[in-house]
């Protein structure tokens, strides 16, 4: 397997690149009294490619892989495990989150609890650089929920039994393909489809020849006519689709609120929602927003983007890149307070090193296992 | 000593009532393998009339104890402690209460983490009783956080260095007191002062003589003339004042809106926000918000309440009633990310039976003890 020994001559490398800056923190036990309070945060980090199951289409590109960044974040013999993961149009790659993650020096923290102070150091270290960030907060996470031997679920006061049915994504393909992988989405109670493209009523009519579980539609912002767009809507909404996300372009602000407001579906805004002050700024706009922990720099400010719009009564989805399900499981434990989950990323990819969350009947079940809540199929660090 | 002789009789008593109905919960070790999951949240509650060390005078009525009802929630061999100040303006009392624990079965409860259904629940019985809905939420804190085996502010990821200096109450009294007030003040780094009366500028006056602490005022909707009110605050913030709470009623929005866009010192809504959805309405209103956990149902909505306003770029000041330690310490929690705490209300009774959260130097100094971080001085369960 050349793909295999690849990875573990890059996860070497990076190691090596990842550790410099940080091994004077664990020079040696001698240094130990010398230095009562130099135990400090530890982080490794290496990068992984992600092997796409099928070639993945959305209305502006196709790619076969996304470039992926584990991180591994280490205190007093506990091990926390983040990861970044960057489809290129998000504009992260291995060679900025590897910049990123080098200039961090979390060994300054020595109480992993301190999560406000850190993620706030790590948010101020450069701007942009949201996944790479994420890569930490959810580590962080991990880390601390561990040490206080509980899942986030939990932590929040979340029911594990509310999760929603999570969607599977059927990408923009020949109708023969689009029949395919919704044979393989089986298991799901609701199917996510991309649209936005000339194809977008033959590829609806494709599913529906096949199936008649309720879709959501996602047009990363294809359609650019708001009466076109609502004429759209309203024939969807005769096919059984339950919402739409991202319908006209981000910057459409006007037409997109019009749209709302006239819409018999729900509009969800995703690429019009990245951090927290996004989501005040949506209210109106759209009846609901896309959470990615990739986006929005991971768990703590998506926690907060869940609080925020949930009072401002607006619906909330959880949503994913394509992932390891390290990412998927982190993402996984603010599902319960979600409308909508979308969480199937890293069912997607052929070569996740780590098992969490699982979709039981459809459904995106929480495992009462402290932190995230994964396990190591494939030793990373 | 007749007061705690009386105290002894009455918990008796209403220990008995608090049981009623909880008692089947735990009726016999036959029963545990017939019912194995029959454990739920057991709640025991008790009248404890809080005895203030001076008359206590604001701008409409003036009193010698405050009602008080203390709670206690066991799991699993572990008690978690709350309380529900009721000062008679609030419209609770111990029969209110009483009448709203009893009408609890939080038996039915099997996981105390599951604090989003179960505050839900306990939302849900009766409409008001906030402050003994927070009697619940402050136990369910105090155990869910022993169970972690942390602090909620550790929890919460807050560093507590970052907790804020805490204003000590001077009420409206004879210049003579006021005076004696400012000396057992010492140790405060600011002062709040309760005006809304014809003698408001011979209170600060008196204040000014003998300290130049900074002042915060709290006016509890006392001014009714919008003009007369920026006048003041002009006259103010010569003063040496830093904000302006509840300056006006809480009807009277519009002219509120426009003191606080003319106002050269910031404006707190306190009267004016309750619960969740009105610190939305107040953006705009006024410049911050006082979160009370006796107004808001307890921890886990200041909480949400704390992190919307900061969404909004409101300022937070975390307030209290006259409260015992208990109470005190669970929102002490929640100060690092306030800009203000006003919490002495445990310094200005004279039979807490619990110590907590302690001032040095004039700050808030949390304790890295589980949960709320009380210790029992007087055994009360």
């Amino acid at each position: 397997m050349n793909s295999r020994r690849n990875f573990i001559r890059i996860a070497g490398l990076a190691t090596t690149i990842g550790l410099s800056g940080f091994e004077t923190v664990f020079a040696g036990s001698n240094d130990k009294k010398m230095k009562p309070s130099g135990k400090g945060l530890k982080l490794r980090f290496l990068p992984h490619d992600l092997l796409l199951k099928h070639t993945f289409t959305i209305a502006n590109s196709s790619r076969k892989t996304t470039p992926d960044m584990l991180t591994c974040l280490e205190f007093d013999g506990i091990f926390g495990y983040g990861e970044a993961s960057m489809p290129p149009y998000l504009g992260e790659s291995v060679d900025s989150a590897t910049k990123f993650l080098s200039a961090l020096d979390l060994s300054q923290f020595k109480d992993p609890f301190q999560m406000d102070d850190i993620l706030a150091y790590v948010d101020s270290v450069m701007p942009g650089n949201c996944a790479a960030k994420a890569s930490v907060d959810i580590a962080l996470h991990d880390l601390v929920g561990k040490i206080m031997g509980q899942p986030w679920y939990k932590i929040w006061g979340f029911d594990p039994d509310d999760t929603p049915n999570t969607s599977f994504t059927i990408g923009i393909d020949t109708p023969e393909v689009v029949r395919q992988k919704v044979a393989e989405a089986a298991p799901y109670n609701i199917l996510k489809v991309k649209l936005g493209m000339a194809t977008d009523k033959e590829m609806v009519e494709t599913i529906r020849s096949v199936t008649d579980k309720p879709l959501c539609v996602d047009v990363n912002q294809g359609w650019t006519d708001k009466n076109k767009a609502l004429e759209m809507i309203h024939w969807l909404k005769e096919k059984g689709v339950v919402f739409v996300e991202q319908p006209m372009p981000k910057t459409a602000i006007d037409d997109m609120a019009w749209l709302t407001e006239n819409s018999p579906l729900p509009t969800i805004g995703d690429e019009s929602v990245q951090r927290l002050p996004d989501v005040i700024k949506a209210k109106g706009v759209y009846n609901g927003i896309n959470i990615k922990l990739m986006k929005c720099t991971g768990m703590r400010e998506a926690h907060q983007m869940l609080t925020l719009a949930k009072s401002l009564g607006m619906k909330v989805m959880i949503g994913c890149m394509t992932e390891t399900s390290c990412a998927i499981s982190a993402a996984a434990q603010l599902s319960p307070k979600c409308d909508w989950a979308d969480l199937d990323g890293n069912l997607l990819i052929s070569n996740d090193p780590y098992s969490g969350v699982q979709v039981v009947n459809g459904k995106m079940t929480l495992i009462d296992k402290p932190g995230i809540g994964i396990s190591i199929i494939e030793a990373v660090f």
